[in-house]
């Protein structure tokens, strides 16, 4: 080994970052899971600087080298420099990805990630240029919950979440993309799976990172308004609806900001019902607007079925009310494959085979509408 | 082996029939895919008596042993005396099941199977008793063409259908379920991939074999509307829709019985003309009333996507008005996983392995709804 | 269809025939389970003519088209005429193999199938020319017994042994070989799974199908010493001591020919007793020796395993004697994957899913060895 | 979380300790891949204190939660304080495993993992009671390595071998036994892959951890007698011969030890040289007699055949020697899948799915062996 030498991350220009970028990038936070930085360098040996903070939900993080995966860790909150090689043969280039296994926390406003720098005894090379751009909009699932973690674990816990064990990132890998992802643990597209009306994704995907509150996040730019024109994706993945299914069987709940009890109900005979139905579609179809106004070009794909299709046919009702009403032909639904009990992981959620199922199928799907 | 004895169809009391049955009973008819026999009886040697005929779409049979595929041969015109089994231990009960490959062929007035008797020297025992009734609706994908014959197969023949290697079949058998078939390749919910609206589904369901036409046909009883009291389903699956995808992308097509030309429409930007898809759900609807109709208790599947899902949205659009207008809650649609360079057969159709996969999802979905 | 023209065997030149021949090759005995006879037609039409005899076990047959698996049945004494496909596409060519699923049957002299011609509308083309020549030489898991029927079955018969589902006929299509099958079920290298020391494959080897006797058979040549010479292979894979073990569990047999007891004995610790390990591990090397003699060329490989490895380490204490012996260096010993509860088939024989397993394996290893 | 509590590893009573202790208990050296500590606690969070130092080869770790993988680093000289995890259900039991990822690194000799203690909130509970004991002896193939990294990377480092994703600790994890990797990359059972005969597993078996020299390592007691009485294995699976055979394809090596030159020789026609074949069958045959001395009940398994079996020869020849002049009837061979194309890991090793398929097959033949 050389001596190593540090660069700041603003310094380096050779790199790939993955996930939505706030203001401030100096520090670089890794805002959602799957957010990292790529870099392909020369050199026996690579050092990254991070400064991390957490209160109850610590973050993970992991990283691949050439593309496989090397090693994943917690981070609690503090100063460290991690080696990602070392003694490797110096002129061979090799590619690294560094990234956040942990979704934005919106239950913790001290969780953070901020990468400071590298070290390195070598050169910065070209970074990968990928082919697409995509997408994922997701709940717990999208957030690998339960890809960690044996089968009969029950915790709720940042340590069963992933993005290295993640269908998400399978087929982001499959098509050469690259990816964004937007999910959380428990939220809907209507409400979170307690009937809680807050916790859905629409009040938070044109921020920068709605789910990252607190005057800390809110001093790097989180809360501010995303400018999607600085990555125009070619794919949108909305994989929502399996929490707004969950509240259909929980007992209604008191939103704090309006002092009102919300619920979803179901009608005598077990069927959904219809009024709470449609406040679900409305909340799809806007959605889908939404979507589209910030993603012109994109393919937008409903993803859902990881846990069962109760709302299937809501959804699909909300997608072609909203077809008819815009006549956006660029919006398809795909159920993806259940999970089942050879395929469950930690916590009752998908586990690697399941999210290794969906991968398989998203994958078809989405080389024949990008014309892959 | 003993001196065999032979038994005429109709005095054999302990048989179980596969598929739906028609006036005639004597000799018995295998009117469709599926349709069999089933016996369990004592004895060394067991055969079975039939008469066949055709023209050109000979029919091809299939046997299983104690539920063991056993073999599959083609029966031209004529009389045929099959062993079915010989010198097994006569104490112990056989299982088998006798069972037509093809598909009730529209195109072949003379094609047929009937089942004169068996002979056998031994006891018949009683027969197994299945715990569901399933009904499986469909075209050349529930026909099972393409599950036997190479990749590079391309000719349209009666040998390359089955019901031995067909999502179907597994889906009952995995169930514990009796199953009837009625499908036909070509065919669709509205028109068939040509264009041509006589090949509509909906127009033969509620005969006993619709698409067994011609004078002798005829005279078996198969024109006459079905009673479906005699067999009440379940469950139905529907697998319909993807001849009506292919419409949209043929050239308009005479209809002869009313001098008209017949097209599904793609607009100009490639969608689907509205009208044209309304057409279709319309025929989605109504079918989804004409099968409610005549089976009141059932779960109503459609199932799609084996080979693409270009009308998911419009077959939901049309389920979704079904269920409003009729306040219906059994009816669910359930996509199948589509078939990929690894699991096509012969004819650019399924293959086993996506027969395979389609049925492992299915079972699952059906355990749930059936509360298996 | 055109007028068929019916085409002697004889006279057909263009054809490739698989297995041993004998003398009589007008009508073509099919003596092992694998022979068969391949043409590649044009024509929209082909029948095979055939005569069969049996007295307990009857042949099965089966056949490929374009080499995919296309049907299977019984044939009983008499006269056949098979419809091989109708109604294809003329100009094609179509690629046929029809073969004998049932191994040659040393306890039936009657059992017997015959090839007399062919009826045809088109014409013969050119056949495959295959890469090698491999020659499998078994027991009961050569012939294939067990790959079809329920793994309930227990009866010990025809239909549960094959061609068309065995690792011998996967290996060789992988490989894109001829082969040539000589296996008998039950059989070992020294002695039978009941310490029947006639029932011995080394004492049937040289002679062109020793395994086929009484008048019938003789008549045909297949007492003959076969002429290796014609059909020079590149590979024999041996796979045998399988009911060798078996026989040191057995009481000891009363051999018929020299009124003497046979018994592979165990000692009182349970280990097999030394004096019968060595009576089988000379059979081995004397085997060994006339394999070599008359395939001077080959790679031979002793395969074991696929039904537990008893007698592993005395096999190969017999192989390294052989090679010490002569310094043939071109001899291999190659364990096969334990067929477990997952892959059973029906009498607790390898079922599909072993023979699948056991040909991956050895494929792997034949291509290193044959340079492939 | 309550208050932490630290508990010196010494005053851990209720603890599992994997792999061969040595003299020095506390702090706890962890000397070989696998070896480890595991502990069932209650209580929110667990800690684990360590003292790593390294030169060349940094050690790496892993630990799994409940039997799952959580989380795999490297750990560079110095001490450190690991959370294994927090903020779980206090009440609840938790199973932590924590081990080295790394093999003992004869070629580092500042290369140590030591356990100082464990911080915890909670009770420690009793630990699990294995039901068999396995020792694992072999080369870079037990080590893991390759089973990390892409297949593409080439260095000879670290961070590619593991105990986490390893056949070995698959049949263990199978079997619910206790097991001890003694392993080391390059090694053979008479020489090393490049000629050195000073690599050999032999000379290091007897020892505590032959394989970790130098003065801090000896002051441990690494280099003393082990005692074997003190874990008496119920198996020996011994791996090694792929480096032996890959010796015969490298020119010769001097000694330093002696001044001399050592070659495995091939002769003219590529064949082994006998002479030099007998070395290697000397050693394989003195490496049992001292495996079957120290391990008087255990099973002894030679498997061989992840990279090829072009010693499986000799070395059943060698083992049949073996037996004869000893009488032992415990001893088996067993052949190992081969790795393919399909199934290579990094640095032409096996990967994942091949040690996935190594485990699957030695498990079955162990359950039989063992009667489990």
């Amino acid at each position: 080994m050389s001596e190593l030498k540090y660069y700041g991350i603003a310094e380096i220009t050779k790199k790939h970052i993955f996930g939505r970028l706030c203001r401030q990038k100096d520090p670089l936070p890794l805002l959602f899971n799957g957010s990292g930085i790529e870099v392909v360098v020369t050199g026996s040996d690579l050092w990254i600087d991070l400064e991390t903070d957490n209160d109850f939900h610590e973050p993970w993080v992991a990283y691949e080298l050439n593309g496989a995966f090397m090693g994943r860790q917690m981070l609690l909150a503090g100063e460290h420099s991690l080696c990602l090689f070392r003694n490797m043969e110096p002129s061979t280039p090799k590619r690294v990805r560094f990234y956040r296994e942990l979704q934005a926390m919106s239950e913790d406003e001290k969780c953070k990630v901020l990468v400071k720098g590298l070290r390195l005894d070598g050169e910065f090379m070209g970074v990968p240029v990928y082919d697409k751009k995509i997408e994922f909009v997701g709940d717990s699932i999208t957030s690998g919950e339960g890809t960690y973690g044996e089968i009969t674990d029950t915790d709720w816990l940042a340590m069963y979440m992933s993005v290295s064990q993640n269908y998400a990132t399978m087929t982001a890998k499959a098509l050469n993309a690259d990816f964004h992802f937007i999910s959380q643990g428990g939220w809907g597209v209507y409400c979170g799976w307690d009937n809680d009306v807050r916790h859905n994704i629409p009040s938070v995907y044109e921020k920068v990172c709605g789910l990252a509150t607190g005057p800390a996040n809110e001093a790097m730019g989180t809360q501010e308004m995303y400018d999607f024109s600085t990555w125009p994706s070619d794919a949108v993945i909305i994989n929502l609806g399996t929490n707004d299914a969950s509240a259909f069987n929980m007992p209604p709940l008191l939103n704090p900001e309006d002092g009102k009890m919300y619920a979803q109900r179901r009608n005598a005979d077990g069927s959904h019902n219809r009024e709470d139905i449609l406040k679900f579609e409305n909340a799809v179809s806007s959605f889908l607007k939404m979507v589209r106004k910030n993603n012109p070009k994109a393919v937008i794909v409903w993803c859902y079925g990881m846990l069962g299709i109760d709302l299937l046919l809501p959804i699909t009702e909300a997608m072609n009310e909203y077809k008819n009403e815009t006549g956006d032909n660029n919006v398809f639904f795909f159920q993806l494959p259940n999970t089942n009990s050879e395929t469950f992981g930690a916590h009752m959620h998908p586990g690697v085979k399941a999210h290794e199922a969906a991968a398989r199928e998203l994958v078809g799907f989405l080389k024949e509408k990008l014309g892959i």
